[in-house]
């Protein structure tokens, strides 16, 4: 029987892939380490299990004489506007988090590891395959997030590499679904959370930017099957994501046909924000045989409009929408203008 | 009076940094914080003033209640050899070196940071300038280092833009020159080491990888008039080194012709060796008028061979020559070799 510690459990994806760890029946003991940053307890309010445990607490600082035979890492904010307010502590969670969790470690025990497709930064690839070495500015206002999840692949490769580790590391496309914040700030949340309350959907410049929506069933799926299936020996890093390249525009236009009366509303664009991403599954199509992103995202956004629609129902919170993006750009730029 | 620490200064170019420290008329106090991991306190024998102290620790434990003006962050090793072996210990002084540093500083106090040329990776463009994103492969057997840099130059970048810190960011290529460790693994040190010891000199690959290497006294100046001019408002990136290109065989040949009798022994290149390296010196112009990398390697390299000799005479530790690198490579290469 194993034990299982998962950092960042009571975050949107996090408590999906708790619901799927329940499912397991060699596990007697899931721990999620979580400080309530972006994750929230009422996430995982509808388990009832004894199995489950929480601390509520930094990845980076937890202790215990516990020793875990597999460890999910997945601490962190994933959205650009929570991650560009708090920099530091997106470093601590990915890189110091995973530091520390080498500790907590059973011997031959596995970690793994949700890294990102921001590795590849502002892709000048199409379609992205594993072994693209990525376009990311290591000094701009997304480094934080980009930098922190690729120097954790490298803490996980090396440790694999001169001591053996079991590691696993995934990189997610964009996943979106029910259980995330309505103030999360990522394109598909927005617009839902805006066409259920203030009406106006907020598009960041022309809306061309283009990305690869996994509907988080599907990505959780493959996540399942390569973090927790001892006969895969490939370790990664695995592209894991819906190889359908969608404009932000057409989800937002989309949705507006979903919420009548709906308006768009155009802002500047985010700072660095790619002007594109989609996955190369093949190593995927390799290491996870039958698995696929089956979800388009026409049925993906109903399920997930039905679920805000529901949590606004139940007395939420009104939207609280984060800052503007591009507002958080504009003290780096007056910077990098002055030489000398 | 400024208190500085230097988390490295027992290094090789720490120790000369030191050195230069020392002439500064508004300095009480130099903390050298060092766990003597590559640093030796031989580098600092010859001084002789009171100003200076150090503590034996790893920087990403050191604890103390003093608050520091000035920062400069060098603990790291720098050659492959040494990170390859233990890449967890990198990261650790690195980025987690960083973030414990932080709260260490000041208020108004500045951190400098000197990153390296290996945040450009293998790079596609030649002369590199600062906005040039690299091209590194964050799971391969150099990323311990390349993106242990990249993260801690994100991380103060970053705490730059949401808090107004004050830093400078350098990026060094190819140091070189005396108190280089004789097992040190870098060509220019190995190869005087080798020429003075055992004779045969040894390149990896074919030695037509260039390097463009810097005296570490013209390095040193650089950095000197970059971390601690206040008149300078440009913080980093800063490409700091000598851009004539040189092939790491024509390096070999000229220590051959210095020390005759010597061989040249090819080995099997290092993994993910960079084919080539060169500085766009640019914005150090500018932002450093006056200032260039004047010592041809001509002149370095036999004053590094001046010294090395020297310090052989004094009866130094026979050469211990670091693993080859290419056996580092050995086991990754097999690992990604497997798909499923």
């Amino acid at each position: 029987m194993k034990k299982v510690l998962v950092s960042g459990g009571c975050g949107f994806l996090g408590s999906h892939l708790i619901d799927r760890l329940l499912l397991r029946d060699d596990v007697e003991l899931i721990l999620v380490v979580d400080n309530l940053w972006t994750g929230r307890t009422r996430n995982l309010a509808h388990i009832n299990d004894p199995r489950l445990d929480l601390a509520e607490c930094s990845i980076e600082s937890y202790a215990s004489k516990t020793r875990f035979d597999e460890i999910i890492h997945l601490a962190s904010p994933a959205s650009p506007p929570w991650y560009m307010r708090e920099p530091v502590r997106v470093i601590q969670a990915n890189v110091h988090g995973a530091l520390n969790l080498l500790g907590h470690l059973a011997p031959q025990g596995r970690v793994s590891y949700t890294s990102t497709s921001e590795v590849y930064g502002d892709p000048l690839v199409s379609p992205q395959p594993e072994s693209y070495r990525g376009s990311v500015d290591c000094t701009g206002p997304r480094s934080s997030y980009d930098e922190s999840k690729r120097c954790t692949e490298a803490l996980l490769f090396e440790s694999q590499r001169v001591s053996g580790l079991d590691i696993r590391v995934a990189r997610l496309f964009n996943v979106y679904g029910p259980r995330t914040r309505i103030d999360d700030g990522r394109a598909i949340s927005n617009f839902i959370g805006q066409a259920l309350t203030t009406g106006a959907l907020t598009v960041y410049g022309d809306g061309r930017q283009s990305r690869s929506w996994g509907y988080v069933d599907d990505i959780v799926e493959g996540l399942a099957r390569f973090f927790w299936r001892d006969s895969i020996r490939y370790r990664g890093p695995l592209n894991i994501g819906n190889d359908r390249e969608i404009p932000v525009i057409d989800i937002a236009r989309h949705i507006q046909k979903l919420v009548p009366g709906t308006t768009l509303k155009f802002m500047p664009p985010a700072p660095q924000d790619p002007t594109n991403r989609r996955p190369d599954l093949t190593i995927a199509r390799a290491v996870l045989p039958g698995w696929k992103a089956e979800i388009p995202y026409e049925e993906g956004v109903r399920r997930t409009l039905e679920w805000f629609r529901a949590e606004l129902a139940r007395g939420l919170e009104p939207l609280k929408a984060p800052e503007p993006l591009f507002e958080l750009g504009a003290r780096r730029k007056a910077r990098t203008g002055t030489h000398g």
